[in-house]
């Protein structure tokens, strides 16, 4: 998990934070608005949503995307910029706009990402207010950061900031990651997005390449209810001037990108929307490792098996039946199944276990494991998601417009 | 919805009708044993669950069918006999030759359905009692029905019985259906099964393009949770002696057939567990009835829109971005939205509405619609869902073994 203290935190070179209350929710004492900036141009790419209904900010940055001349980003809390037309599309664009006033850059230098309530224009008078105040307060501090990661959130319990400090070639290279994401998706709290900065020099292609590969072994391995955000945006840069990493630099730091990303997933999950579990799912033993992704989602996403974890209750007929209508081929014999160090489920068969130990091991640890093993190749994953609560329907019941 | 009036009821002839408590859940009130007998043998089809892992009942009846010189069948509730490896089989082989010795006939002519937990022997002496004490008691009365469609029942809260009289070439025909279904699935309740009866004359090969239509049109058209059992079944028996129904005939005897499927479907869907709403959802302007259906599914399987319609809560952004990660193409100035009566989203933008009024609609109405409209083709759907609840969370957490 993400250290939630600052001073164990390593900020990238060159890179500056500003948070800023706009009153986007109507709730002055908030923070809801962040700008990041590099004192240089950095290198920029991203991976988006799949979903056909995508916001305004997210036609921006697929606009700009891969670059090598960005110099940050601004984000608001609070409303998505989603699904209200071309107006949005000129909300995202003046955004960029104060944002480039107040960096002293151009416009088309900046990147804009929004998260929080579906159908409502911006309201551009407090965004453009709020980006005046900020643009001054710009500073390179975890201090600053934390404000960042904070005006980011919607209904997040908590600020989710992962970072690195690597030696490459006999020079330090700082990772600095925070994202936000409670549900994958609503309305009223919305998104999953993610940064990360950092103070290498990589060029933008080989920074699409590794942040389309972190991307699929951690944000596109975690599911809440499996309902895709439109504003979903995970975006990598680096200002690092001088020689790009190359060779086995430049592998290790992808491995890195994807660390910090799979901490920042993990902390998402955990995080979900009145979930009392993180249920990380291992399946290994397929055809290929998409295979065995497709039945970990399966699984993931199942009411059945959500709720089983959330009651105590070692349910293994439901994992098992849900990994049966995953669309991959096998047979029952193929499939062997754990829930924490207890063999449920053998080649088909079910075992003889203690029921009381099992339901105690849901009940009394906050992050449990199940582990489904097949015999058809060397294909695996591993998945994380989280329980289905009461909480959860009565949070997402009780929005009113 | 089906009439719950035995008096209104139309039995089809020669169809002989048991049940029997046999205390499969240790309940030696409740019945939970079923037999349908034919004086004469009878064509019959089936379609069965997709999934990969299903129950041993489902694999008899799969070797079976299509038949020409079918019986009836035997179904218990309380045990799916599912996930229990080559016992089961031989357990589901057992139910059909007592069921023959009892019925007169032999074991091959017999179909055999379970529904309930997953993963535990069938208590077999106490079945063996009940379908001995079952046979003796087979009646063609509409009593008789009423007992066998009980009997089959796990948590839904009614029974699920539908009969049309069809005059066909001068003949009456009867079609006498009925089924279970709460959750799509559960370990604990599971499963959806139905089956039509009908006195017409139908050759194996027409039963079977008839009941894969039919099934398409109606079970396939409705989602709980999505979760998709191991014991899924429809089966047509057709006990009709003499000319087998063709041309216009046969059509309309298909029509009436998805007819009767089509009300025990909307009957599923209203008793889902915990649900305090049956939402129609109707897709239409697709290129085809198949994108038209994957969108209509993948709304009614988020959890969001689920628990929106829970809420009252006129969220048309979660239905919008449903849409939108469906996998289909398109975009969004393609998508009209309407709920209720109440046009929300018009061409890709938000229109202005009262949202105290479509909240009092979704409030007081157990019944409301939702309607998509695209402009890109004529394809179209209907399907059938249900809202997700803090009720459906707690009674399938609260399942122990």
């Amino acid at each position: 998990m993400p250290s939630m203290d600052p001073n164990t935190w390593h900020v990238a070179k060159g890179w500056r934070f500003a948070a800023q209350s706009c009153g986007i929710r109507g709730d002055r004492d908030r923070l809801d608005l962040a700008i990041v900036i590099s004192d240089r141009p950095a290198s920029a790419a991203g991976v988006f949503t799949q979903n056909r209904v995508f916001a305004a900010p997210v036609r921006v940055c697929r606009e700009r995307l891969p670059a090598d001349n960005v110099r940050g980003f601004v984000a608001c809390s609070g409303n998505a910029n989603a699904c209200i037309g071309e107006d949005g599309y000129q909300d995202a664009l003046r955004m960029c706009v104060l944002t480039a006033d107040a960096a002293g850059c151009k416009p088309d230098q900046v990147l804009v990402c929004s998260t929080g309530v579906i159908g409502r224009r911006l309201p551009m008078a407090k965004i453009e207010s709020g980006i005046r105040h900020a643009g001054p307060n710009l500073q390179h501090s975890s201090a600053a950061l934390k404000d960042a990661a904070q005006a980011i959130l919607t209904t997040d319990t908590c600020i989710k900031v992962s970072t690195k400090l690597l030696e490459i070639d006999g020079t330090d290279v700082a990772l600095t990651a925070f994202a936000k994401g409670a549900a994958m998706m609503g309305p009223n709290m919305a998104t999953m997005l993610a940064f990360v900065l950092t103070d290498a020099g990589v060029a933008p292609a080989e920074l699409q390449n590794i942040v389309t590969s972190a991307a699929d072994r951690s944000f596109n391995a975690i599911s809440v209810e499996g309902h895709t955000s439109t504003n979903d945006s995970l975006i990598v840069l680096a200002n690092g001037g001088g020689p790009h990493l190359r060779g086995r630099g430049l592998e290790y730091f992808a491995e890195s990108v994807t660390s910090v990303c799979r901490d920042l997933a993990r902390a998402i999950a955990a995080d979900a929307e009145g979930a009392k579990h993180l249920v990380t799912i291992e399946v290994e033993g397929l055809r290929t490792n998409e295979e065995a992704q497709r039945i970990a989602r399966t699984i993931a996403n199942s009411p059945l098996v959500k709720t089983a974890i959330y009651g105590a209750d070692p349910n293994w007929g439901r994992i098992v039946s849900a990994a049966g209508y995953a669309g991959v081929e096998f047979v029952e014999k193929n499939l062997s199944l754990w829930l924490g160090d207890t063999l449920l489920y053998e080649s088909g068969r079910p075992q003889p276990f203690e029921a009381n130990e099992v339901s105690a091991y849901l009940r009394h640890n906050r992050e449990v494991q199940m582990r489904l093993r097949f015999d058809l190749g060397s294909g695996r994953t591993t998945f994380w998601t989280c329980d289905l609560t009461p909480e959860y329907v009565q949070m997402n019941a009780d929005y009113t417009t």
